[in-house]
């Protein structure tokens, strides 16, 4: 966990007294059930809401002599509730309680980055239809290949954060189980019941079967699916990189007053929020491999996974909240500038409009490599100008290509390009 | 792509035949909307379903001219079908034929996994029934914990399973997308119906927005998923060879008469299969993190991708469909040892009680502490006596420990840990 | 960073003071060449080192409005030093203080890491000459295989760890460079001496050529070289879990008094120490990859990279130093079994002198297929017997079998596997 | 192994024949070794040089039946030397021929990969040179920053892959070892002349201390290191794409006569090498994690590690080969544009001097934060017109900023920039 990476909200999930408050209550909820069974008295069950309580740094101090947690919380309890709290954990192992809170936590944590996501997209879709019409280059390989608008880049973001969501909501679900099982899952000496109950308090489903621990290869997906998130942050992030270059200048990150681009050149406005956006998403994605490699644990349990998610729990939540943050905010500042976005559009004499020659010629009778051809040669006469020849101009003069200057005037029309951005919008977001 | 880690229905997906015959069927199909909007002669589109056809060798040498692999096809096919091949590819990108075909193909890989583990679920249901009452010692940290029967692992194996079959389907159904938008997505040359009536003949749903390319968050998290599943198969893989080690030899992969274990030492049986399983997971693992890297393609698309799913397109699905089949093999015909199991169960001298022991005294009024105390005490000795002594004895014979000899012996119960198998498997398989 | 694998005084260089010190030493420095060049009054560079201080809190307030690091605190600095601080930073750019600093905290990290892997050196090769001669059984596939001396395991890994030194020794070389070159690397407003001068004080060399920042190669090389390393703990990590399951016992980590095994079991002994180095081997290993991918930072620089190291430089390092002396911890008071070695190689009836016989029957002319499929056809049998029978008897009465009673018993003789013993150990700590 | 990233010779490497041919050479001069020591006839040890022959076909059709490859390939030979055959592989075991067989394939790849290595730097300092005075703009976050030449550039790259050289160097020097030591690495069966005999002939070095099998951190090491390379490599390749850009287009990969750069748009050329380089370099680096999880195998050996090595043995050295080659070519054949490079240089109306005028602000009184503010608000005034108006002007006319203009104009000289290009380049070639 970084600081300056960090949001509040999500890192108070991960603080050990947010932990030992979900322990609590898994414990209490516990022996709720079992005094509703009958295995333990319900003055027992109630002694523990009524006098429980922890401190961290006593279970610290408890923890460093038996080196078992769950023992140390438990007898810290039990300091507080007294006798009663033998009764605590009845026919639990420690897994039940730190798998059952690390649930609750990827749940909570799930339920932020949802609403990150919401936030996102709401922003998103904000920007796309006030940018639905921009018009803007379309590049493949970084090269300008035909007329796009700037809301279609952003539709296109909006429909793979929507995915995104989708697969997060699949995630949590996938994580949200409650095991309360026993020693090796056998529920040997603890009711089925109190599993179920616990469950339905905690908003939980239960786990069908678990051994010692809830399999991680419930975990591993969920990781695997911040993963793909950081990378289409990854990709919106880049999009800005791109438009801010100098030579592009189409967008730019807002830069706030008062704020220094760099401490030699004063004329600098660098898009560092999203290199930053860069650089998270690596990391979250180098949780990924980590929690697949727990998946494969040894027989019932071995506990080589809780290092692992003593880090990437809180790292990959922490971390893509504040990505997604931030990605909203940029995405929500961001500066457009759609005179320069045309300007750029139109620097390369029409080469854009390439395609539809090509196809008027082969429907007017000409073979595909004709007439790819023909475009060709003229267009990288516009390409070796650097634009300052005009494409339009060209092909009027070249005699094989026997279109009309009419023909090809209308060849050259930005309109038709945009003709079913409606179309793609009512896709996205449904009709307006 | 490993020969020898690969089956011929999935090799049969990714061979050039197979990959232009999409693109021979996204081509002709597409040529057939068009001709049903008018755009093209309804002769055309005939023309290229009867005439059409191409040639691999003849596609690569032209493409060792353009350097084009789609216009080399297209040149190839026009050379069968004639100047009627002019009509084809109206208005289309390179991309619509590529990802398209990319979605179709893994389509057909998913179908092949999915039957996969539906095969792998049967078996691994059939062993579980076979073995639910397998009395076996369930291991934590790979130390004697308490007992468990082998079906019990089994049921956990195929219901960790029957998750990844429905990540794979949302999987499938993320990848299986139809792109047929143009240039930069807009349709600018052709009209979104081309799309939707090339989609529907392909079993395919339309991508809502595309740039050049599908997004690729999509093939991420196809990835992503294949690499849990290999984590699942690492821990199966890893369970196996745990039970075949010589101290333990509770279950042995099958060892086919002729089979030699040791060009060295001929009294060995190794577990080779699963050992090779865990080698291939990690394989399908590091596909994860190419695909995920793909996301951030830059503005509507760069090809850094295509290189990436030249390779793991074939070598994820091939190997996770080998190591699938693989593994349903081992499953099917592994050598399982009850008596050994039950033998190992017992060799600790009854340590594996230690817990009811532990609870029976604190229901008598000993404080959990003590109880603790008490038990572990005895529970040392009979530790370092390589099971030689008996708990149940030493427990006897403790002065503090006030539990009657009868008391004690029916904590001694096996019966005790299986009561509710039956409630597991009901929630794994459904009513019996 | 996770505190409980944490030691303070690898925490101590990456603390915001730490880091402060750092970048003070490198203005000053650097303030002291540019007056020794007469570009800044000698003054200047003692009023430097005279008054300079900064306060971590106000570095951050200012950071808050400026959003800019090393502006910040140069503006802080400035508060102590009044008007002569306009010397500091004359012609530098904001990398050349960040990465030099950086190159100074992996330096001294690196110190640290390679003190661990000597002390850990120092372990192995005491427990190494201490079990020089304990037989045990080695095992391939899991399976025994011919007998081993437990020295010969643990100079195996001294060999690794050695190499592992080696590695590290390099990878600090490859990091430790410093870089004073100005905005993009050309020395335009700063003299080359600058940078040599200030290598020289802070013990590293000059960056041959930068750009605006060292080049990101070596930092991915280095933290490569961790991911090794981590890779190397969790073999040996592995193979005391292996040693400490329960049937086969040969080895445990150190269980201190008052440590519990289990909340729920009280006779657990775990081998909870290694397991929990092998989660912390993977964490090391999955910083790798985003190491690398900041290796391909936009031009001359982007600041993707500045965010994985925040989170790779401390986390790495921590968590690598905490597992080294952790594995130190448990190899120098591991309790070794040589009885319980002894009674696991006696266990399979002779079957580890299978390939004696083998090659004894071969010498005496029979058939590499012949002699493989007689001791082969017996040593099943012994295996089935799990152990019961034995190997030597049944080959002498094996018709087929022409070697006398004496040469077969000749072929199990222990003291025949250890004989090269002391050469291997030669080579590994050299001569006795 | 895709075969358009492929190049022959590499591939000839990893044949099945190449393969065949190193076993039965370490198995001929192991049998030598033999002789020599009297342990088998010397007619022996000649007839299996003499006579000794194998066909790939025929060693798959035994190994259908024993499942063993080593032992395969020994029946094989053996039907061709005849009886003299059981003389082969006397006290070896699998590993010892598999393992040193590896070795010697990946000493034979690296020294191709250091050629490919030597034949870049030729090519980078080439290029270097001649465009050593080129002046380009310098950026940092895409952002013009200030001066360098283009022969920077590319002698910061060849810095780089030198470095990598040295890399590889001592990568190859890690894999480049023998194992002659038997089932469990005792020697027990073969003395260690054998080994030192075998090694010396291959040209390998005497492995200190095996198990089984060769220890798996120096692969690890060296398909880290061959990921740290792909990495470099990305980095140059994406310097390339970025010069490519439309909006920038300072440099083009050569396009070649009857190339096509799109089916669709007739215009593009793209920079589709470097693209493909970009997606090479991932899957180079996603071997890198399944070789560091190679690493922790089982006590003496477990074969998990064999399949990983299958893949990316050949998969890792084949793509690194081509990418390396096709680098080369792209560099060798760069098409660069110095007019462009000064255009974009000029075009943002001398921003790129700002720092010169901060820093002579400085020097005349101003304080660096008076300075800062003066500068940029003139800056931000150019940054704003899109380089319309002259930051010179500008400053002229500010009546705060009192350099005089003759001052002024002194900091607006290009050649300022360049005066240490002689020194970087010194320090990278040596003298010229």
């Amino acid at each position: 966990m970084v600081p300056r990476y960090s949001r509040p909200d999500m890192v108070a999930i991960w603080t050990p007294e947010a932990r030992f408050k979900i322990w609590f209550e898994i414990e209490a909820h516990a022996t709720d059930a079992l005094a509703e069974l009958g295995v333990v008295p319900k003055e027992a069950a109630a002694a523990i809401w009524e006098k429980g309580a922890f401190e961290v740094d006593r279970i610290d101090e408890i923890e460093r002599e038996t080196k078992h947690d769950v023992i140390a919380f438990l007898t810290n309890v039990a300091e507080h509730v007294g006798p009663e709290a033998r009764f605590m954990h009845q026919g639990m192992t420690s897994s039940d309680v730190l798998d059952t809170c690390l649930a609750v936590q990827l749940a909570k944590a799930s339920d932020i980055l949802i609403a990150d996501l919401d936030a996102l997209l709401v922003v998103l879709e904000r920007r796309a239809r006030e940018h639905k019409m921009t018009p803007t280059i379309g590049r493949s390989h970084g090269i300008h290949a035909e007329p796009v608008t700037f809301g279609l880049k952003l539709a296109q973001a909006h429909a793979e954060f929507a995915r995104n969501r989708a697969r997060l909501v699949a995630a949590r679900e996938d994580v949200a189980t409650c095991a309360i099982s026993g020693a090796v899952g056998t529920f040997a000496n603890i009711d089925p019941f109190v599993e179920e109950y616990v469950a339905g308090k905690l908003g939980l489903s239960v786990e069908p079967v678990s051994t010692q621990v809830i399999p991680r290869d419930r975990h591993a997906m969920f990781f695997a699916t911040l993963g793909v998130i950081a990378s289409s942050i990854e990709r919106l992030a880049t999009e800005v990189r791109h438009l801010q270059r100098t030579e592009v200048l189409e967008a730019e990150e807002f830069f706030s007053p008062g704020q220094k681009g760099s401490s030699a050149m004063p004329h600098k406005r660098n898009p560092v929020l999203t290199e930053n956006l860069t650089g998270l998403a690596r990391m979250v994605r180098g949780y990924v491999t980590p929690a697949m490699e727990n998946v494969a644990l040894w027989h019932e349990r071995d506990i080589s996974h809780s290092s692992v998610e003593r880090y990437i729990g809180p790292d990959a939540t922490i971390t893509l909240d504040f990505a997604l943050a931030r990605l909203t905010g940029v995405m929500d500042k961001l500066v457009v500038y759609p005179e320069r976005m045309l300007k750029n559009l139109n620097k390369m004499g029409g080469l854009v409009h390439s395609q539809r020659v090509l196809l008027a010629l082969t429907q007017a009778g000409v073979s595909r490599e004709d007439a790819y051809r023909l475009v060709q040669r003229n267009a990288m006469k516009v390409w070796d100008s650097d634009g300052a020849l005009s494409l339009l101009e060209l092909l009027k003069a070249d005699p094989e290509v026997t279109l009309s200057d009419a023909e090809l005037e209308d060849k050259f029309d930005l309109g038709y390009h945009l003709k079913h951005v409606d179309t793609i919008f009512a896709r996205v977001f449904g009709a307006a």
